[in-house]
């Protein structure tokens, strides 16, 4: 826990491109950071302006409630029993300093040592977001479950959930993924959510699910089952993907008992969120705003993105690779693997490098231990890249990645 | 920790105080919110709207350093190496969700279970700040140690540290406490920091000092010593008491070890703090605005409050009932002792809310189990009273505690 993660030192690389003055261009493809559309942050700058107009010394100079302003939190209540018929109140709702907050705050719960022995963090299905690996108090407190590996048309390959072996795990406190996941852009099927909810109910553990890039915003997904009521379930929302990473907001909807835990973690360990956001937040919300962003700016351009990256890759990589691509139903991301002895996602990073180029490497989306060979194996021959830079240097990179791997090839 | 603490309760009556419809008029001595000075909320308005006039996509659109952005974390060095000829470096500072989430980070790092047993959280005198009582993680990790008692002239008293006490102590993992203190207005003497600073250099602990009252900002003491700068000393500064208490941003400065595993847990636990609002606090510094603040505005303030409520607790508090005043270096309260049998702080709250005064029960600002019977005595003849609420409200309130006391003294 307080240790950097793998991810933090490829952030550290970043900042040094950051001063390199030789004048070359980075290209970094690395970032989690969405897009800055200028529909939504004009947007949101407008809202933001609209809040401070109304109630500066309101919001700034007063402490709030620790489960969110009662304007944001209203907000949500009514934002969601109106979307998904749901009949929620404020007490199934945790307003948070986003949703890495959430998720640390509930890992610290329903974690770590228990009565009857350790309570560990299941990730059910491997990979997912990396900054799960860092929210363990406990070293080795994290188990990684392997998943299995669905062959699709052309390039494209789909890993499924093996609820067995989620089923077979011991010793387990809290499930938690992401859907649309980071980095493969897969939701979550219909099926695999109720084997889930049913092995949560089982254990009467909880498990969080974390709409980052879901439904309702910012939205990038298609066919995504709604986020379900249930009363093992804890789903993770925020605003960052809608536009907002670097104010640090996020909510949780869930049973109360679940909530009231995360309530007090909230009051005890930091009060409450910022309120200038959580009132931004409100109106986006009462207003639509939000909405209008997700269909009208945020959706379309992952789409469209997408569709360019797919194209570049195909036209780009070496056809004598074996190179296949996650098919998305979403996210922010492409999920690379290439599936040779000679590749190894460290020694491309560095190729990478070389050549100007940030990329993020696979194996940090996995937990080690790895649970079986094959995954040892397999988590050295990913790369995530990301959507959101600019069309130029999307295809410049990958252009630069197709040179790394034909040199990659040509040295094995 | 994911438990409500006694204080959260009277949160809670006050909440429920807001939805009374008879027209009476509630009087609440309770809160740690700071007042709402006009020239105070002016001034951080403008510097907000300067702040996201300048850049709002860029630091509400972007993930931040886990640090602190890099505008803040420079104004802090520059500020402190200036006013305090320090030649700290960022490497020294960092920037976080509020002072009480800081406090939370170093509890975690550094108490709880250790290679060597337990590492228990110590407050070196109490009565301290009650949210201290919640950062623990572990039931029974925090120890209160036992105050010594000076009388001083007229109804004054102030309580001493008593070092040997501290000394004694077995387990400890950390020291934390505030100066100027809540709820006493108490500042650290050099003797008594000098001493705190060596048990902490012996034992090779954090000294955690918490400056939320104190200097540079608000700067609401007289005579305090300055932040020292120590191997084994944090200092946890925040911009809450200086009027920004809803939005959450605090900042430590302490040895680089310390800091880099506070900022490794931040890295893991919630990325980083908001950014507008780090935006807004380096214009502050930079610009010499909190300096103006603090002379100008905050420090007058509660000087006059004081001297105001000192005269009436004075003149209207029974003449023939034992009452004391802490005496005070500074801070936002009145800290008062009625030492009688008869006395009970809970049994004074329940007689001031059917009055329709709210003020603190003394007893949440003691770690229990009280370290002695004297301190078990005394924790439940003290109560807290704010200098934040309106002259008119501090002098009904005040009347109205006078009120109260007689008539408990009456019903002995």
């Amino acid at each position: 826990m307080s240790a950097l993660s793998g991810i933090r030192s490829i952030m550290e690389d970043i900042a040094l491109a950051a001063t390199d003055t030789s004048g070359d261009t980075w290209l970094n493809l690395s970032p989690g950071n969405p897009a800055a559309i200028p529909q939504v942050t004009d947007t949101w700058r407008r809202l933001y302006e609209e809040a401070v107009a109304s109630g500066f010394a309101e919001f700034s100079g007063r402490y709030g409630p620790s489960r969110g302003s009662d304007v944001l939190v209203d907000a949500i209540v009514r934002y969601f029993n109106a979307r998904y018929g749901w009949g929620i109140g404020p007490q199934n709702v945790l307003v948070g300093a986003g949703c890495q907050m959430l998720a640390f705050m509930a890992t610290t719960v329903f974690t770590g040592p228990g009565d009857d022995g350790p309570r560990r963090l299941v990730l059910p299905s491997v990979p997912d977001y990396t900054g799960y690996q860092g929210l363990s108090l406990d070293a080795g407190g994290i188990v990684g479950v392997e998943p299995g590996v669905e062959f699709q048309d052309g390039r494209f390959f789909r890993y499924t959930f093996d609820l067995e072996a989620v089923r077979a795990q011991s010793s387990v406190g809290m499930m938690l993924l992401s859907s649309p996941g980071n980095p493969t852009g897969r939701t979550l099927l219909r099926d695999d959510l109720s084997g889930l909810m049913e092995i949560a109910e089982e254990r009467d553990i909880p498990l969080v699910l974390d709409h980052a890039y879901g439904d309702p915003f910012p939205g990038v997904a298609q066919g995504a089952v709604d986020p379900p009521l249930h009363p093992n379930v804890i789903n993770c929302f925020t605003f960052s993907k809608a536009g907002l990473p670097g104010e640090r907001l996020g909510f949780a909807i869930g049973p109360r008992d679940a909530i009231d835990a995360m309530l007090s973690f909230t009051a005890n360990s930091h009060l409450h969120a910022p309120q200038l956001i959580q009132a931004t937040a409100a109106l986006a919300l009462n207003t639509g705003a939000i909405d209008t962003l997700t269909t009208e700016a945020i959706r379309p351009y992952y789409r469209d993105k997408r569709r360019t990256a797919e194209k570049l890759l195909h036209d780009l990589l070496p056809d004598a690779l074996d190179w296949r691509l996650h098919s998305t139903d979403g996210g922010m991301f492409c999920w690379l693997w290439i599936d040779h002895a000679w590749f190894s996602d460290l020694v491309l990073y560095e190729a990478l490098k070389r050549k100007k180029v940030f990329v993020v490497p696979g194996r940090h989306f996995f937990v080690e231990p790895f649970a079986s060979p094959f995954l040892a194996e397999h988590a050295t021959r990913c790369v995530r890249l990301s959507l959101s830079p600019d069309e130029t240097v999307i295809a410049e990179g990958i252009a630069r990645l197709a040179e790394a791997l034909e040199e990659m090839r040509g040295a094995k």
